[in-house]
């Protein structure tokens, strides 16, 4: 069988926790909580599935859910999305990126995207048939060099890949990235798909700026959601697509022969959870006291940092310890330290190896104060 | 935005579903329950939320859920397939097929088509660049001529999709149709993909033969299977593919990027339910009495039909009734009698109407009755 996916491996996220796991390491690799979610959000499944909510769901989704999502748009962003016919549910944020890029790229269509990218765009888009175009960016700052978006920007460009909060780097898209955006696609007929999933976690009052808040690119967007990330539930996958009227049409045709629906009960009892905004909107304090916490461990030792802007991921440099690739050092502190992490070289087309690892910080602050010690004494 | 699937409309599950939901018809036309799910199996979801399974699955499933599925395999077919490389769960078996389809078929590839088909395989081919090439199956028997078949396989055909039993016409395929087919692929680089989410539902002492049975099929088929028909909860949308290691490798490349991994609580808990045969050993029984309550019903009719061999569907001819087209009936139907069907010929490419309706008798006896008894009354 000739693999269409000839150079995808392992994932670095299942060999990273897989080493951790198997060398009882602390797993700071792969983004995902390890505190238990609110005991409230399972009593709402259970609930659900007492009452019955065992069958199919609708296709775009629970109407209920549809009617909660549109509401806390409403509310945090001002932007108005019809239940029935601007949002769907999906099997997580990774179905609805697979979804709306394969409704979007045809065979031969060039797709911007922004790397360090997180792993799932590139096979999606391949997969599609097109071919991505990197516009590669680089520590500390990984800012955006929007005169050379411009020059990649072609007849051929039919996508764009936006992801604000950025994994793995934990950067926060400002107002003139977004301003930036708008003027290279206003005259266009470019696509985006903006990956928002860390919407929430976001540090020292800075913003979450959506797409979908600038209506130049509200109109040409999926913007894609998680509940996973928000109410620490990874392993639920129940995310969504919000997306004008005929995206969403052509979307929908795509996840219904993917996955079809998902799963009821918890989509029920995520539409009863919403309910409280609190829930959602205290989410960025909770985070910034876990990335304070693991960064006062590091801060004598001779990793090089800046605190991160958003995600639950922070970026450490050690180039002023060792000049090893970032994998194998990955690898070696897992081993003789007992902390995982994973080496953002992944998340470049050719391997770039800038020597930084990514933490993640949505553990318990014990686990937290554990691995920045041990991190700090083996620096 | 150029639809990449112009020929997809509204699915006619939904829309039928929506039509029995709306004007408070039977809903005899999607295939789902109507009957609660046992609680001990919600029980091990609560169970399975509350010790902290909330969060990712591994990407190929939960060791734990493999593990069982392997068992039962074993138990049942006698095939042994190894959980850590043969075995993936999917988030249902729609993702299952989506992905097999796409792990195979290269643009250009022509991919074989049993029709009646359901509804999903064709645009999956369609978006993987191949061309379905379509063998027309007919009633009374939609028995296969084989020779036919082989006149369809060309140095271009890839792929040969089988369903048994069958959706929507309740055929089981014989031992024959299997040798049949291993004569066939016998001698060329062709693979298989077996929907088989209607294993544990066949009538009269008839056996499922699985394509798993047959050592020639087995090395080249993916077996897509689901707990949602068999446990009664068609909405937790867990299922999974068996494969051969070289052909898992293929389809996990594809499933890490459609949705990555799947509900975790649900997977613990049908790891845990697997554990007693019954549990899916008589599910069978159950079924032909629904079947034989719904039949009784229209014995004195002018229905036409043949008790279903397998699967939860029972097609009825109204040809003798009305020449009406059988989509145009299904809505009559539903608004004038209060039952709702399926036309069987939105299952074929060219929409061949032999004025049959799909009846879905997964539902409470007190429904199936009331609805045999209106059809009756009408026919
Ligand atoms: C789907 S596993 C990866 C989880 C994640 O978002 C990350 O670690 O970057
Ligand atoms: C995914 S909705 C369709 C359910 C089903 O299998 C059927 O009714 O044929």
């Amino acid at each position: 069988l000739a693999s269409k996916l000839p150079r995808v491996g392992t994932t670095i996220f299942t060999v990273m926790s897989k080493l951790a796991a198997d060398l009882g390491a602390l797993n700071l690799s792969q983004g995902f909580p390890s505190f238990p979610a609110d005991p409230a959000l399972l009593e709402l499944v259970t609930k659900a599935m007492r009452n019955n909510h065992n069958q199919y769901a609708p296709m775009a989704g629970m109407p209920v859910l549809r009617e909660a999502i549109a509401q806390k748009t409403a509310e945090v962003y001002g932007t108005i999305y019809d239940p029935d016919s601007e949002i769907t549910i999906t099997s997580g944020a990774t179905e609805a990126l697979y979804a709306a890029v394969t409704a979007v790229v045809q065979a031969g269509d060039e797709v911007i995207v922004f790397e360090p990218a997180y792993d799932s765009y590139v096979p999606a888009i391949e997969l599609a048939g097109g071919v991505p175009v990197f516009v590669s960016l680089t520590p500390p700052d990984y800012a955006i060099d929007w005169a050379e978006v411009a020059t990649k920007v072609t007849d051929r460009t039919r996508l764009i890949m936006v992801n604000t909060p950025h994994n793995p780097t934990g950067r926060v898209w400002t107002a003139d990235d977004l301003n930036q955006l708008a003027n290279l696609v206003q005259e266009r007929d470019l696509f985006l798909i903006s990956d928002e999933v860390y919407e929430h976690i976001t540090f020292d009052q800075r913003p979450h700026r959506s797409l979908m808040q600038h209506p130049v690119l509200q109109e040409r967007t999926f913007v894609v959601g998680s509940f996973g990330k928000t109410f620490h539930v990874t392993g639920w996958k129940v995310g969504y697509c919000l997306a004008p009227r005929e995206l969403t049409v052509e979307f929908r045709k795509v996840h219904q022969f993917l996955t079809f629906s998902v799963s009821t009960p918890m989509q029920v009892a995520l539409a009863g959870y919403l309910s409280e905004p609190d829930r959602y909107l205290s989410l960025a304090g909770f985070y910034e006291q876990k990335r304070d916490l693991f960064l006062q461990a590091l801060a004598g030792s001779r990793f090089a940092f800046t605190p991160t802007e958003g995600t639950f991921f922070q970026n450490v440099s050690y180039a002023a310890i060792t000049d090893e690739p970032d994998y194998d050092l990955a690898v070696r502190l897992t081993k003789e330290i007992g902390v995982a992490s994973i080496p953002v070289s992944v998340f470049y087309d050719q391997r770039n190896d800038y020597h930084i690892l990514r933490f993640c910080f949505a553990k318990d602050d014990e686990t937290l104060r554990r691995a920045g010690e041990k991190l700090a004494q083996w620096s």
